[in-house]
């Protein structure tokens, strides 16, 4: 190991984020994994849990230890919610950079937050300093901060993609509809009976249909672009495959005059990780699979006053893991591509 | 044979829609199978082609033959968009009874037929006196008719889930939108690149984002039942799964003060085959896979004036073969449920 | 509902096979579902667990009460190993007929399944005289059978398909070789981490390599049709699919101067429920999906001195609760076909 | 571009094997991607076809020039099986090296090649000196090749699975069967009704029963290394899902006192992609998916005198593209896991 690696302590890695940033950290030219817990596994060999690592981490799960995480320079949370909030205060403390990848940070509000997600916060004060991951809105912020809350899937997807409309005030915001799949994993590592392959292949479905908690979150951050606060209907769909989200994004153009295809095109030139397609295209889920691209496209259907956008994204990649990862090089003034430039595997 | 058994006939029937058409049938207990017909399969033995059904079906296909149809009570033509219109002016002429499931005879205006679907019309008046077949709308037209138009999969879904919305006037007309999923069966048993399960499978995308043809077939539905004209966003999507449609609608409540369950499930209550959930619930479309019935479910997120209708059915059967079967038992005065007791086969 | 039907009770419905056997019973008619039990599940409706049955079946669940079940003409048990044998012997007193699809009375040696099974058997009398209900080997026996052995799904299929081989002694017993192929619904309806769609589906594996339960089941029924004892290799694999066994079993044949074609199509030709295929084919578990049916084809390739016989059924009808129904059909004299007269759904 | 990287060109890239040629080469360090070949598709953008690809090759498709060709360094044929034997030829004077994908210089006997691939060899000189690209087995002779045959898929797992028992004389080489089941990919990205998604996904079934193309190559291959002749029964499966194979290999003990576990362990040990589990575990193609590694693990069932081996690979990279770049690198001296150390991306 480089003596000048970034080290890197991750909790809760026996979920599939956890997973995902393990596959991509292995292969980070400056990263070195220093730590892995998981209560339950604590003992058993990474690799045992995940055949995949076989011959690339020779480590064992851990119990959580603040010792151990203290010395780490990034400590990523692959944990469940409600997880993170107890354990980065003393992190922050001793200088430990975070990265959340549940969603412990992302609210602002805190009020809201409780309401949404069933418990109170134990440090607001955290949450009041904590940058929004999204580095195509905050990637000068992202620069400076101890603690990221890494964006969710559906949020990640979805405001990306509403983004240079809402931004440039071209759609009536009190109509906004965003209609997403995602694949099952987004439903997480966990043994529930509704997304065993006998349950959830050959299906589909829309879910949570009295409102998913990504809904406050993707809210915020189209508020925080937008001059006039929005109003979005937000329908998740639990989709027949293992990874991917797409999004088919709905509004209402008050202002015609503008080129929307140049428009995406312009405001996403400059970004590693988020493509725009030629027009008359829609993208796959599987053309950024394993990837940390986000796939946009945007038409007006029959040529009337709707605008749709399309957005695809791996799930556990741009919607997770690496986006995290990609936060992370900010962080530290790495390349932002590093450990990232993978391609997706097709067929 | 029961002498007094209906005669039938099938055109075409080495795609997913005739093939669907023979299950049902060959179970049907008021109908016998007197052809089959198809040019590149001629000789060959039904079931050699569709092993399903081996030990049901001792048939030959036979090149289609002008006699043989027309010794038949109802002929079903399950071709390529085109080849209907050039065959049913002479059964017509001979009393034969005809349900076409093509798209030849769904949209009264020939012009704007020919524009969707590229081809001059070759029997327009045969249009002007066909019924489309949307028992829920027309069941007393059917009753009566020589030729029915069996709607598309994705018009099915669509207009009866909007139909309680739109024929009452509670929507605003002008924003409708319906984000279709479809599974890979919509696209036929056709050797295309994009539908091998190396394509298709594991991702999902939007597709025919610049106009699909069942647009102007929903519309004229929805105009068919509406004070004012709607303008509909349609978008398709394929989806990793062999059958069924999931649809989500979505309109703006112009009038919020009706009960949306009780109007869903007072408009569909005498419906044999339409199944309104219970408020909280969302369809899927395993549960109705290999069914004719179509779920719908309504609600109102975050109580704003955004509805959500949610539809879901098998394209093949309540989307195409089963509706079929359904406006014979109406043509022919049968019960209208016989041969479509069936239940889904879960898991 | 006709009082002359036979009153049939369910234990334990909650599973995938207790959800086929209410599909399959629903329609079936000569029967009337009186009583389906679980605990878990106590007072709420059947169709709210599996939609499938909304409109077909209109019951709760109630938790198991012996005087409910002592009033069915039939009780089904599909329950966990080890809790029929706790049950069956109040209602064999009762005069209640039983058909157990679990494998607490397969085994006639009570110490070989305690082995397997990892408890004491009960009730060792009623493993005594309880008929194994494979009807193609033991018809005459279950017609006067108190108590059925439901055979298990892998068996069904090794040992049909190995019959006309080793009960005409044509093949080298020390030598059988099954590598059989399940889909996911094999495991049951149970919230294990393998079995989520993200870890199931996308990939292929054997699994129990050590010895899996069914071993001693297929060897017990071998041994029972043959003249020298038999030795079995039995590998079992898990499949990316719902439904569906696939089973390809390879023999070395000691006489060469048998028409194994004609064998295996004598064998079976009047079996309603075994199809052999003509040479040259093999099945695939799409074409018996949802159906009694198993499908067989035998080769030797090369013209070699191996026999390989494919075997194809739905682990759920044929391989358990189909087979559970012709077992009653045939206890209670109806037509063996009764409610089995099902085609699968293709595509 | 590095003026030292390696040049390679890739003949009929528009299949599954020269796409993932693609997504391999575009990321390995020391070569160039110099031509992409295609008649059908020159003049388009490799991305447009494969758009994984987009942002990481900028190329179009080009007629398959000898001029481009020849200033490669290298040739990768990813074409159907009787092309490259028409190019090669010329390559070859020109001193160019040579990986060819397909089967034209696989089978040393000629005429055993015709007889099965259906056609004349134009080149048996070049198939005398062509070296089987089996790293395992020919590493040394690879150095020096100048055409290397790439072994097919089937034959990679199956050779390497029963290498150790077979060199080592400790099965009944008479008795060898090899259960292989594939994903779809196998059959490549041709437009055939029996690869669209809805017929292939959902089932299981055996293929070419009567005899798959790769039995020679694999009995070839055991012959080279055996003191005895081998009889094989080889048995490929259609497994529902995109990539991998899975191999159950089943051989008679001869002799019955060697470790297998360690024997496995030892052959294998100093490879860098053929990995052997612990005892007790089998191999699934999830966890190689995507990989150039191949799993195995060894097991006697019962304690028996029958071995049976799992292997398990990705059938594009190790079983195709992996290989082959294996092969190049061995061919020019570099790192033999240069641009091959990729992690499956699980789930």
């Amino acid at each position: 190991m480089n003596t000048s690696q970034i080290k890197a302590g991750i909790v809760g890695a026996t979920g599939y984020t956890g997973q995902e940033l393990l596959r991509l950290l292995v292969k980070h030219p400056a990263v070195s994994i220093e730590a892995v817990t998981s209560r339950k596994e604590s003992g058993n060999s990474v690799s045992s849990l995940f055949p995949n690592l076989r011959g690339h981490l020779d480590l064992d799960f851990v119990v959580p230890e603040p010792s151990q995480l203290e010395s780490c320079d990034i400590v990523f949370f692959a944990t469940p919610n409600g997880t993170a909030m107890t354990m980065v205060p003393s992190l922050v403390e001793k200088g430990v950079k975070v990265i959340d990848l549940s969603a412990d940070f992302r609210i602002r509000d805190v009020g809201v937050w409780s309401q949404w997600y069933g418990m109170e916060h134990v440090c607001p004060d955290i949450v009041a300093s904590a940058i929004y991951g999204l580095p195509e809105v905050n990637r000068e912020l992202i620069k400076g901060a101890q603690v990221v809350a890494n964006p969710g899937c559906y949020p990640t997807a979805v405001q990306l993609g509403f983004l240079p409309l809402v931004k440039n005030g071209l759609v009536d915001n009190n109509r906004l509809i965003a209609d997403c799949k995602s694949g099952v994993s987004g439903a997480g590592r966990t043994a529930v009976e509704n997304f065993l392959l006998c349950e959830a292949s050959e299906s589909m479905k829309a879910y949570k249909i009295d409102g998913h908690r990504h809904l406050p979150e993707i809210t915020q951050g189209l508020n925080q672009v937008s001059s006039e606060k929005v109003s979005l209907t937000f329908m998740p769909h639990l989709t027949p495959m293992i990874r991917g989200i797409q999004a088919s994004l709905y509004a209402t153009l008050v202002d015609m005059s503008v080129d929307l295809q140049t428009l995406f095109e312009d405001t996403y030139k400059n970004e590693p990780f988020v493509d725009v397609l030629e027009a008359g295209l829609s993208p796959d889920t599987r053309s950024v699979r394993g990837t940390n691209n986000l796939q946009l496209s945007v038409c007006r259907p029959q040529n009337g006053d709707t605008v749709v956008v399309f957005a695809a994204e791996d799930n556990l990649v741009k919607g997770a893991a690496g986006q995290a990862i990609q936060n992370m090089n900010i962080m530290f003034g790495l390349n932002e591509s590093a450990g990232l430039e993978i391609l997706a595997a097709l067929p």
